[in-house]
């Protein structure tokens, strides 16, 4: 298979940085059940909501991430709106779908093969607990990139993640493969974890969930995250804080809002 | 939500085993791109193929488990065959869907609501990586079971699974719970890793994934997994071994042989 490389997820990132300077990754956490009243009408009201999203957020977005469980959640419905949404997000747009799979062999092929070859997102999420093997799928597949579980920002990270330094050692893995290839998922916990796993990541994408409108987190992101002012690599994930906003019939306006405003902080934060 | 106590996974593994005496779990791993080519005419493949497994290995079935992985790799279609999966076999035969999530708060939600509400599956697994945040979607779920993700037999287990004891640990948090509610999967591995860790676990339901038809394995898998002959809390599961060994219009009664062979090797183990 020849590979343009301009197709690729790290190439369509860093166009779209260059171009609209926007680090805003939207999160299509689309749940059924918290959708706006009026769209239940619809042929396929998860889509539909999407749609409007997409259209009204685009601006803003550097990459859009859907999360499978969701779309799992409205059955067979909830696949097409998937496959709907993959088709309608503009091809110069990355898309991560979130599904942190974690498997091996034929299993991993059958996800890549699903999630890249046939739904055509750009990225998926990944986790690496099973080691290294879970890999070789998507590396085998030269457009696809993988956004590796690294540290996450739930009080049980402390649990496994955060004891003997297993956070490390992931880095370490994610290290020993191009950065062109793996990014990493750090959740916006304490200053000290951004900066460390900076330091041992220095030029891996940093997708990075759990940011709200809170400026404090925001900035500690922009400070610590980043590789450079001019090249942060990171994008910040905002998933129910912009899409369930609002569920009145002016959700997508309220949604366009909310992303130009946590785009316009993280721009601040960036010329300070 | 009143729960029947007989509807539980765990109460219906119980009585399947002691009904009749199988260990045997089927996995239906069913790749569209590795069926039998006359089953490509029909409606739905994926469909076809498991309800022909389900009649033909059902005598020696403890429990079936589909692999979401491969009913993604179908699209829409996948997805109306792993439902119409679930609705063939019947209630009484426990059903684990294997997708290995773990994520937290209204993301697991949405799993466990698709995969236990929406499907009917029994049981699901998961990886435990981001810690015991992942189980409490399925923990507040009366009538869900879940395999946790503690060992497994692939080489790179030794990346992160098998340093600083993080198996033990995972056992440890597992052993927290009721062993009615979560189980372990463990990779048919060294006799020295399942002594070890049914030691650590004793009563819990162990899902043993990776056996083929070789004696050797299965051996120390009867001997050193298993709680204790009369009840031995296992489930021994086999996916291509038994649903791919034959790719001819006979493929359902080859499965059927291979079933039949594999649950007469476990009764002979557990005879000796």
């Amino acid at each position: 298979m020849v590979t343009n490389p301009s197709k690729s997820f790290w190439s369509k990132y860093q166009t779209r940085w260059m171009q609209t300077g926007s680090l805003v990754c939207i999160g299509l956490d689309s749940d059924i059940s918290l959708l706006p009243k009026h769209l239940l009408h619809e042929a396929n009201p998860v889509f539909a909501f999407n749609r409007l999203i997409v259209e009204n957020t685009i601006d803003y977005a550097v990459a859009f991430k859907p999360n499978l469980a969701f779309y799992l959640k409205d059955g067979m419905r909830g696949i097409d709106a998937l496959y709907q949404t993959l088709e309608f997000i503009p091809e110069e747009i990355p898309v991560i779908i979130d599904a942190k799979v974690g498997d091996i062999g034929n299993t991993m092929d059958a996800y890549v093969s699903a999630f890249v070859d046939s739904y055509c997102a750009d990225a998926i999420t990944i986790n690496p607990l099973m080691g290294r093997d879970v890999l070789s799928s998507l590396l085998s597949n030269p457009d696809a990139f993988g956004f590796v579980l690294c540290l996450t920002s739930n009080p049980s990270a402390s649990d496994f993640l955060m004891q003997d330094k297993l956070d490390e050692k992931i880095a370490s893995l994610i290290t020993s493969y191009s950065s062109r290839r793996l990014g990493a998922v750090v959740g916006a916990t304490q200053t000290t974890d951004l900066q460390r796993l900076r330091s041992l990541m220095p030029e891996q994408l940093f997708l990075i969930p759990g940011i709200g409108a809170q400026g404090g987190d925001l900035e500690a992101v922009i400070r610590y995250a980043s590789s450079t002012k001019t090249n942060p690599n990171i994008l910040i994930n905002s998933s129910r804080g912009i899409i369930f906003k609002d569920k009145s019939i002016d959700f997508a306006k309220v949604a366009k809002a909310e992303a130009q405003k946590l785009h316009s902080e993280i721009r601040q934060l960036l010329e300070t």
